[in-house]
């Protein structure tokens, strides 16, 4: 097995439904232009509130890829 | 458009059933007494175990809202 | 009341579905062994990616327990 | 049983003779104008120097207290 | 010298020029409504960029007041 | 002098009276049950309020032992 | 409004003025080659000595902006 | 697949030769008693030191295990 | 001189042999895309382990480069 | 009013007793080299343990002292 | 190329104008009694507060210069 | 056994080689000067590169000494 390299990014995903739909979210989106998605670290959780409502739940992820040679 | 200045102030939400709905009834309590309510972070998520069941999910929330002048 | 003493210990759930439910499958595990289950807090939140979608959701939770005399 | 909601407030603690006098002091004080105090968290630990004695011993504490509906 | 005990309130301060412009618009809010402001700390410096230029310089203060008795 | 191993293990030790006691009374219990105990390290202190008054005293401490072979 | 997507680059701006134009600088450069750039995040402030001068203020930033679909 | 479950124990190895060898020193003496060690994470680097040499080389590691059912 | 600017980028090295191979492995890589490599930073330090062995070394870098106008 | 200078220098204390003994100690022999002390910050609280009693209380503290023109 | 060794110095620079001056000022005290001075790490930004005005910028600085042989 | 007092001071050891090579040319360094070091803590690592190569590990130590009475 070689000594494989790997990257990382960070996105911030967003969801008006829960954090699980915010991070699914991201993926999402990393996955159009990125291959050998691996795994993901959620960093941060915040949120927007309106008229006393969570308007919408953020998570900050750092997502990682394995780079090909 | 002016200078404006928020304020945090840390909340701690309860429920039985998710960390989404602990925010929520935070961010309702909250906008019981504050106005302008505006972001909320993250910044521990705990919970008590009772009986080998997670009896309640507790988080607690900085949440900042614009002071008025 | 006794001045009670308390241990920690850190295990990692997973699951499908949701960041609760890989929580309470940890603890559900811990209560095969453990007695006396008191609360638990969330120190990191990972996951797993497989052809674009969210494969686990991972959670490492302190656990803690009261030690009987 | 209820979701609370408690609220968390940051007070720093002085006393010329240890960190448990300082805490209480601080818990004293916030008893005057808060109800339901619940708990603690030390945040921080510092103090003053005079004349190559301690002064003052200082702690900042997270007070935690439940509001009521 | 009596044990005096001080209270830690958390603004945030924006300003379009500097982030020194930025604590003092929120120690300016702040000495409206509280008295024997004392001490400032800086827990974060962040802003809002719009159209290639810094929009805002916005700062994280925590502010120490000395409580009355 | 042969390259030795060392385990760490969480407790919370509490005490109605201080600190001090608060951590002796955590290496008292662990002590029952351990061997060769070495050092301790306070990664947190925390309390509990009751009548305005400090109702216990909360350490969690890292207890490091020497394994044997 | 649609769940956005962000991602957040790590840039360190350097001036010889101060550490608002040393972000602006690192702004300015982001903006070439991004869109939609929307906040940023002070990581840390560093700089350089020479002869008993700051010789150059150095600022690690987070850079947030909106991906398009 | 089933949603695992994983405990984190933490060990100190040593060594005198260096931070790799240390970390195979903890990990051969956890295996003696753990099976299915996964993974670790070094939490820690610290060393002693005796006339003017580096006598041991410690690492603080976090070991990650698969509990079986 | 110019007040340059430079970008971070984060990748994961990793080697069966030392941290020192990993870090290179990562810097050998990073090199291939990306000139005016300046300097790298340790973030964290992991490893697998398989059968008692540590089965790769693994490190988080975030590494500098400047950017060209 | 003139703009201050301070340094700060990091000490261990020890002491058998208490915390605040060894805080103490470690500003009695700062005070024998250094003047101006003016304050300190606890950064660390560990211990020795021997036979199941703690065999000394060991504080790291950071020690402020403004320097002379 | 020797192997050069460095050495850090924590400082606290304080100035009425701004936080960049306050880091002038204590580069400028460190050079009247260090050479080689070559870089600085901002730790800490406090101020002083005096009649709803910031009398005071503190920033605690890490200093870092080579030692000579 | 007295209450010791302890020093930590903090370097910073480079090596062409390796990280623990880096850390025992900053030993080697400070016990030129200093008496009774007794340990050592790494506080971060970083390095150089040159030409897609390391071109130094840089190791930033605390370094722990005994004050003598």
């Amino acid at each position: 097995m070689a000594d494989n390299v790997y990257k990382k990014v960070e996105l911030v995903g967003t969801s008006k439904k829960s954090y699980e739909e915010a991070i699914q979210n991201a993926i999402t989106r990393a996955s159009k232009t990125l291959r050998n998605l691996d795994w993901f670290e959620v960093k941060e959780m915040r949120g927007a509130v309106s008229k006393g409502k969570v308007a919408s739940y953020q998570v900050v992820l750092s997502i990682g890829f394995r780079l090909e040679d």
